[in-house]
């Protein structure tokens, strides 16, 4: 539902006769490829155990990246990151805080995944994600005055860094971290330190989590 | 296996021959009801598609709630939330930031949910979780000196509020929210501001995201 209050286009729309938003007015009366159908067979289609009364399938959108705007803002960059559930989470995260662009490795996982999808809460229709090759990437952003940030062990407690509003953040797989290769780019090793911190604790913090603190931590300094 | 590191205690152990940390020496080796078996077998008892080729049966461990331990901590309560791998995240959540003590509403999923133990990675051995009525856990302590916080959408930048280092922090339901009952009760109502704050975004965060967040703005302070 959320992605059909969006501007991405709508290719086919498939919803039972008594789906309670069935568009009778409005833009989704417009769309040329809607089928009604009954609930049997949403439930043939649909990959959920409790199929949702509406279906869509939406054109992939070009994503245009404007370099001017990659310099001076924030963006997200996903370095093997394998849990549907966890990208779509950080696209809803990046959403929040007004980051537009999340930048994967050729081994994240698929944004179109439906669990993607579904974690996104249609926040993919506001954020441009786009694969590519961090390391390409990186190498022609890094500068003195474009910091590449990466949560490490060992870096340092993030509620005492200096966080600029533009740069790129990198998060990297759930089992491994950020590989070698890309660890090496990372001009800003950041923590976020566990409480008390001589206490024994997780071994470390969800993908997702620790992506959410760290935005929320570069935008409480414009409150 | 991060449970098995732990003090709770192992009823029955069922691993393949050929498991690499299969008790020789250690702890592991005391455990009285250990099964050797092969892999096929592990594939029939396990839940999971690629099952572990460790199974364990662990006892619940009996929550003695110090009353005075809570008056002077920060504790979480769950009022209502579905989702076993939120719940699973918010205890490792809390297991990071040292928070010791998780109520839930009686309508919270079940901690001993197996995806709830996955999601959690262990943590639920440092971490306790009890089940009881939010209202009368509320009633029995609130006083001046100890805040009652949650989220709202018209609640105050959580950025720019007095976060003390004992309370009640409440989440809500990852529909509905914190419910009219409970919300009654909150003192301090808190908002996770989305940047820039006039701009279109989702509707709401994740609320074991939400949860990470505010747990970070507590302990913040202390670094």
């Amino acid at each position: 539902m959320d992605l059909l209050q969006t501007n991405i286009k709508v290719a086919y729309l498939v919803h039972t006769s008594d789906w309670k938003n069935a568009p009778t007015t409005g833009h989704l009366n417009q769309i040329e490829n809607r089928i009604e159908t009954d609930a049997n067979l949403m439930k043939k289609v649909s990959s959920l155990k409790t199929p949702s009364p509406v279906l869509a399938v939406f054109k992939i959108p070009t994503n245009n990246i404007d370099a001017s705007i990659i310099k001076n803002s924030l963006s997200i960059l996903l370095d093997d990151v394998q849990d549907p559930g966890n990208l779509g989470t950080i696209i809803r995260i990046a959403d929040w805080f007004g980051i537009k662009n999340i930048f994967c490795s050729q081994n994240t996982v698929d944004v179109y995944n439906p669990k993607v999808i579904q974690a996104s809460m249609g926040a993919i229709a506001r954020v441009k994600v786009t694969y590519t090759s961090l390391h390409d990437l990186i190498s022609s952003h890094q500068s003195k005055d474009f910091p590449v940030y990466g949560t490490f062990l060992e870096g340092e407690t993030i509620y005492k860094c200096d966080l600029q509003n533009k740069g790129f953040i990198v998060m990297g797989n759930e089992g491994q971290g950020i590989s070698e290769e890309i660890g090496q780019l990372v001009s800003d090793k950041l923590f976020i330190p566990n409480f008390p911190a001589d206490q024994e604790t997780s071994e470390s913090l969800n993908v997702s989590v620790a992506t959410a603190i760290i935005c929320s931590e570069f935008r409480r300094g414009e409150y």
